[in-house]
């Protein structure tokens, strides 16, 4: 559906210079500055079940996905907008909790609510988030610009997420006060130490296979990531890390000659494109990893 | 809602200059532009149904929603972002004709859609637009500035859509090619005239009644409309062009003393704060205008 939309949206604008296809559009601003924009749909029984998350996990998601892809261009988020469709008769003591937890997260990342729409929903409750933020002229990493020989880092553990949902469907009802799946962390302040690092940059919202091969597409170039060198979160399986979405770390290439931070965690490398855009190394053993994050993507 | 939301909405940032509660939100741009933004969520069922409006008149009437409320601030609409929802297994040719009307519609304002999100919806197409605009610093004209003695203006006709609605209920299916309802068409151009003119300025989206009384109660004051001025589209009735939403005009007051553009109708003043909003005079006789308008608000 994405690629039907990008190719259908051809009209162009001079304040526009990054459009569909990145974490967030980038809109051309003041002297030394540029706008960066992202929006972001929750819905009930895609992505959150008022059965498994509190309403303040519910309001938190919600902000922290716009916020990740923010913290993904490198950027610092500044004012959220949120389109809000509930279903007649919603108890305003849900909405309230929704709230909290939203502007709890809002407020620690110094993030105004700036305005929005609400509207009646015939079943589900469906919330679109937007949110804006600022980087320096011509500092927003994007996913396009990876080149052969960068190295690929990831910003933390994998595979929490996906180790948490799996619980939930199993049955299990009491996760750690948190997890990740229930509280994901946006990484703003790391994501603003890395745009002088990162030759290109993207959020593991769909996954890690999903996602690094958006960067390697976008790039043209493919990735080799090694299995032993990937950081897999406690109680988690190589397979929860790989293809598990939800984790909203960052996952960036930089050149062999860039010092990064200590804290990366170095997975693999950028190497000339070839039939598919991610390989996993295993031992000796190079094979094609195929795409099996989370996509809610049609 | 939007009260709850409101008032819940404490976190403030330097970025944003008017938040939640008129048109769109102002954020601080460069030294001499500042940016407009609005959102606005069209749900299946409860703001288009696929058997009245042809997919292009739902791509199309998505994103009029959006510049109109731009048009309302006085401000030039540059980028639009897509949020849609469709469920499975939905005709890609609806989606091709639904963008035919959106992109359509989108090149004649030199709009760019420049971004947006995706998903699978479990029930109904569920489409979020957020539209930016810009203006000149300072420049856009707000709800909330409507001053004692000011005249109240449209610009043009009202009650169109409200006639066409009334006949898509009563089982009629052949609404006139340019049905307003089906075809709102955003006043962007005459709304960049009126900022140097206008004190305070709305569009006619939930209706008349409704919006005037926005700008009373956001400016303190209270408005005398009257029934004769009021310009009635053909076979249209009062009620129509008084609580009918969705003609998508400007609502605004001026001075007495500024020089307006001819074509506008003059329907009324701004007077005192009154225990009423907005007040008809039918003749002699004035009475309180309940709000009556469409309210899409929960």
């Amino acid at each position: 559906l994405i690629e039907r939309i990008r190719t259908r949206a051809r009209v162009r604008s001079r304040d526009v210079r990054i459009a569909i296809g990145d974490d967030a559009a980038v809109l051309r601003g003041s002297e030394d500055h540029e706008a960066l924009v992202t929006t972001d749909l929750s819905i009930e029984g895609v992505h959150f079940r008022r059965d498994w998350h509190s309403p303040e996990s519910i309001g938190h998601r919600c902000l922290a996905r716009g916020l990740s892809d923010i913290a993904a261009m490198g950027g610092t988020p500044t004012a959220a907008f949120l389109s809000l469709a509930c279903p007649q008769g919603i108890d305003p003591k849900w909405l309230d909790r929704f709230f909290d937890g939203l502007l709890r997260l809002a407020k620690r990342f110094g993030v105004a609510l700036a305005g929005g729409d609400t509207a009646l929903s015939p079943t589900t409750i469906i919330a679109d988030i937007m949110v804006i933020g600022r980087t320096e002229k011509n500092a927003a990493v994007l996913r396009s610009s990876a080149r052969v020989g960068d190295q690929v880092y990831v910003t933390g553990i994998l595979g929490g997420a996906a180790r948490d949902l799996h619980a939930l469907i199993r049955g299990e009802r009491k996760l750690a006060r948190d997890s990740v799946f229930l509280w994901p962390e946006p990484q703003v302040k790391i994501g603003r130490k890395l745009r002088t690092v990162a030759s290109a940059m993207i959020d593991t919202s769909d996954g890690l296979s999903v996602d690094l091969a958006h960067v390697c597409l976008e790039s043209h170039v493919s990735a080799i990531i090694d299995a032993e060198r990937i950081p897999i979160a406690q109680g988690a399986s190589l397979e929860d890390a790989l293809h598990g979405g939800e984790d909203y770390q960052l996952l960036l290439t930089a050149s062999r000659k860039t010092r990064v931070p200590r804290l990366l965690f170095r997975i693999g490398e950028i190497v000339s494109k070839k039939r598919h855009p991610v390989y996993l190394k295993r031992g000796a053993h190079v094979a094609p990893l195929p795409q099996r994050g989370w996509q809610h993507e049609m």
